[in-house]
């Protein structure tokens, strides 16, 4: 790592856990309340759902970079956006600022944070905090132990095709199917092929006052992005 | 759910996180703070990790059930003491009192929490509060991110065998490999096998302050339990 100024701000990026504001962690906590500037992705000019987690930790004039990502299925505008919020960043800590980057769940975890870190590891100092991940989340509020002993445990994203799901969720004793949305039928058709629509549940929200907890036969036919399905084949827990 | 009584206490498994007291969330530390009894496994009669990162938060007076798990390869043994262990809390539960039991990392992956989780869930009111596991701790501390878009995320615990490492390192663009401990050198050669020494990072107590990060080529000889080993094959943060 070679800084670019000695008196360069470092950058946080700061895992705020699955929803719910207690689940943001001692150390986020304290880097949001302590900061000068803080940074979050917006998608499409709303609402961040990662400032909404940490609202009640920012103080009063706590400077905000909001990194406005586009919806696209291109990838262009989207990186077009993060060249955009890391020359921001940049600036602030050229200034001698920290910068706060607010993530959901954790920060390297299917976060978008990623991409402001590839821009600005190299030039400054950057620490991640890790935070809890919705799939931890979703299996505490299923009542379902993801992994024991020697089980292997699988992520799979749903935007994955049936053939592939079906293949990786054969090799795995606990699967957690994560951004579920509009893949929900298709991922319940491969499930149901492959006998284990008893084992599954189906997690909506986890953490927050709206959350959804149901076996996956009970699901809705409408699934929001923040959703999951969780598979537990094996576990015993009295052996 | 049967609630056994109508004034039993709240059982709560909460997760502490990898290890730094300050990756707790704020959920499991107001829980810790106000409980009138925590429980907490101790390995073979030793000093509990669980109870050491929780120690700031543990107030003076607190009943404190410990559950002594024996080293034992046999299960028989350590079923036993979750036996003893699940009596005590449920006490503790009928005496109308609160327990908090302390749990490493995430109560559900690769937690013993389970076993206490498995013998009182249908009698008692149970709440599972989740935490930071090492998987997305250790990617933390080697900045590396795990997953992105549509990857796949397989987590291994190292004593499985050769061939079944690499069949599955294989299928996935990010893997964790978990309690590599005396696995380390069978994992080693596996990971050579495939070609991928040079997109492994090895971590060994990530978060606390004997942590150790490398490449997997630089590893010591010897790992302990708490180590772990990060393959990333994809991911461009850049596309």
């Amino acid at each position: 790592m070679v800084f670019g100024e000695a008196m360069s701000g470092i950058l946080y990026g700061v895992g705020l856990g699955p929803g719910d504001p207690d689940l943001i962690t001692l150390k986020s906590s304290k880097l949001i309340s302590a900061a000068q500037v803080i940074a979050y992705p917006s998608l499409a000019g709303g609402d961040s759902f990662a400032r909404a987690i940490a609202a009640d930790l920012i103080k009063k004039g706590t400077e905000e970079i909001v990194i406005d990502v586009p919806m696209s299925i291109e990838r262009e505008p989207a990186q077009a956006a993060y060249d955009v919020g890391a020359a921001k960043i940049e600036a602030a800590l050229l200034n001698g600022n920290n910068v706060v980057c607010l993530c959901e769940g954790d920060p390297f975890f299917y976060g978008s944070f990623m991409y402001i870190y590839a821009r600005l590891v190299d030039k400054y100092p950057v620490e991640v905090v890790p935070g809890v991940t919705s799939i931890t989340a979703c299996a505490a509020r299923a009542g379902t132990p993801l992994a024991a002993r020697n089980e292997r445990l699988t992520v799979l994203p749903g935007p994955l095709s049936a053939k592939e799901l079906s293949i990786r969720i054969q090799g795995a004793e606990s699967v957690a199917i994560m951004k579920v949305g509009r893949h929900l039928e298709k991922i319940r058709v491969v499930i149901e092929g492959l006998g284990l629509s008893a084992q599954a549940t189906y997690v909506e929200r986890a953490s927050l006052p709206d959350e959804l907890v149901c076996p996956l036969i009970d699901a809705p036919k409408k699934a929001p992005y923040f959703s999951m399905i969780i598979i537990t084949k094996g576990a015993d827990p009295w052996l």
